[in-house]
């Protein structure tokens, strides 16, 4: 119904407002802050790009992101304080990665419980060298806070030249759908350490480490955008097909998936437990390929950019005028569905 | 005694390693995360400056501070949530202040409790868009959490000439010492609201906007970078006497006070109910005022600046070579303590 009374309006928007942060959902939420920000004039990257940047001068940007790591949602179990850590880092890094931004420094605002012993502390400090430093980047600054969880807000900067700058909203018809890597892995884990999976230890140790060493996919971001081929880029840590919404939403068209990305262990896995490895490479999430979409005419120049970084790129499909995102097997076109990882909701693979 | 059997030592460390946050306290905890950390090379400002810089080139640099706002640690009661969010820009505002810059672009990591209202939330959103507009900056990226407390960790962002930053380290013997501002309010503030003082109601009311609505001391900060006045800058977050041993400990020198800037609303509280205003003022926190040593052959330009700006500078003491940190009075002298504001640790005042 689209016609609505305005009182009737008046008083739902009243009741609405009286929504609890769970009701409400993570995107909603954000859309509600928005909505309450004045805009900065000329703004680089439109709210919700993966990073945000302020024009600088001398043709450069500043591109910076904060993301911040939550014990109690974001941190699996068995997950070390230092590969906890980590996982902050990359998660950022991720988000400059999908953006074609070399991230210089890095600052860390911690919450520490006041029963972490110093070890523990002196893990998280570790943990977040060992991210910056494997992504050419250092720790410059940071603050500590007494909270009742463990949180790492990570926030890392880098410089680029705003023609390199890769953004989501530049996608054309015609072009070529692209993944840095294959998925799945990280939601066959998180069944494995709920209890609801159980796989031999050689394969469960493969699919673990895409949990708890993820790997953001820097150089093949860098690369990219290097070789000037890349129309939309996007990080894929809300999931595939999160991602796939995102940059047809910015992009204003739709994408047709002529196969769906799915990694070894998670393909042999799902034939052996019968489970569907299309949804679990779809709608996972805490992932960090890049998904990107590229010029045709320029796809060759990109595959050899991410060649010469011992990378991959994977074409998975086409993007069309039509704002739908179907993934087409055979003559059939099955719908991809506009979920993935959301705070505050269950995340789907738990439903 | 410096000379330790190296068993013992190592004895030592190992206990000391499983100690607690809260036993350690945030001092310690900030050395041994900075002792685990990589050097980026030529760093501008050192660890525990009040911000973090990149050199960007063309004689510039990028200045970044995060500060994570705590509901439970930093959130005094009867603050609403639109004050908490503009005060969590408010702390991080300052540190740019202290260093002569201005704040372009801020981010905000926000976790939210799960049960929090949507108004909550709008309130939040409208908070750090007050602070960020109110200081000539706008909120440009973030980042949303669940969290079982509230949690605003903001980053802020600008730019500035490299000849033009103030950092801690640069104070002579001789410089003057002086503070914008006069201290003790928020903690008479924290007395009223913790009950164990009360005061007439339109006092209570001055007393308490100090704690609710903070201000950065940006507009004289900006003048006094671009005086070229100042050796050495702080805020005073932390109080006023930890400010001064910072600047000590990072200029290597001491101070002699020769008086305590007391604020007009604590010099008569503490009068009429018998406290010590000295202490107030000198062991607060939550205190946004910069601390600053002028060279004395340009103090005249320093207050000019601050003037035009419809600032004040008051001069309250002067660097000295001794490492000692005294308030002079008559010819007493009274050693200030080296104690402020500190995570983990009880509030000095609730001593």
């Amino acid at each position: 119904m689209h016609l609505r009374n305005s009182d009737n309006n008046s008083i739902l928007l009243g009741e609405r407002r009286l929504s609890s942060a769970r009701e409400l959902g993570e995107r909603k939420i954000i859309e509600l802050i928005i909505n309450a920000l004045d805009r900065m004039p000329n703004m680089v990257l439109p709210f919700g790009d993966d990073a945000s940047a302020v024009d600088i001068g001398h043709g450069q940007l500043a591109v910076v992101k904060a993301d911040m790591l939550v014990g109690k949602t974001d941190v699996p179990p068995n997950m070390t304080a230092r590969q906890a850590a980590r996982k902050a880092v990359v998660m950022n890094v991720s988000d400059l990665a999908a953006k074609g931004v070399q991230p210089l420094a890095l600052l860390a605002s911690i919450g520490i419980p006041p029963d972490y012993k110093q070890v523990e502390i002196e893990q998280i400090a570790a943990g977040l060298n060992d991210g910056a430093r494997e992504y050419g980047a250092y720790v410059i600054g940071g603050d500590t806070n007494e909270a009742s969880d463990l949180l790492i807000d990570c926030l890392v900067f880098g410089i680029c030249r705003r023609k390199d700058l890769m953004t989501r909203s530049g996608a054309k018809p015609g072009d070529i759908l692209a993944v840095t890597g294959r998925f799945g892995n990280p939601a066959v884990g998180l069944k494995i350490l709920l209890g609801t999976l159980e796989v031999q230890p050689k394969l469960k140790e493969r699919v673990l480490k895409s949990i708890y060493s993820p790997n953001a996919r820097l150089k093949e971001g860098l690369a990219l955008a290097k070789a000037g081929a890349v129309t939309a880029s996007i990080d894929s840590s809300d999931g595939l097909a999160w991602s796939l919404y995102e940059l047809s939403k910015m992009s204003g068209l739709g994408f047709i998936l002529e196969t769906v990305p799915i990694a070894a262990e998670t393909q042999l896995i799902a034939k052996t437990h019968n489970l569907d490895a299309n949804s679990l490479a779809l709608y996972g999430g805490e992932e960090y390929e890049l998904v990107v979409t590229v010029n045709p005419r320029k796809w060759r120049k990109a595959c050899m950019a991410i060649e010469k970084v011992d990378g991959e790129l994977l074409q998975i499909g086409v993007a069309a005028k039509e704002t739908k995102i179907v993934l087409r097997s055979g003559k059939e076109e099955l719908q991809v569905e506009p979920r993935g990882w959301e705070h505050f909701r269950l995340h789907p693979t738990q439903k």
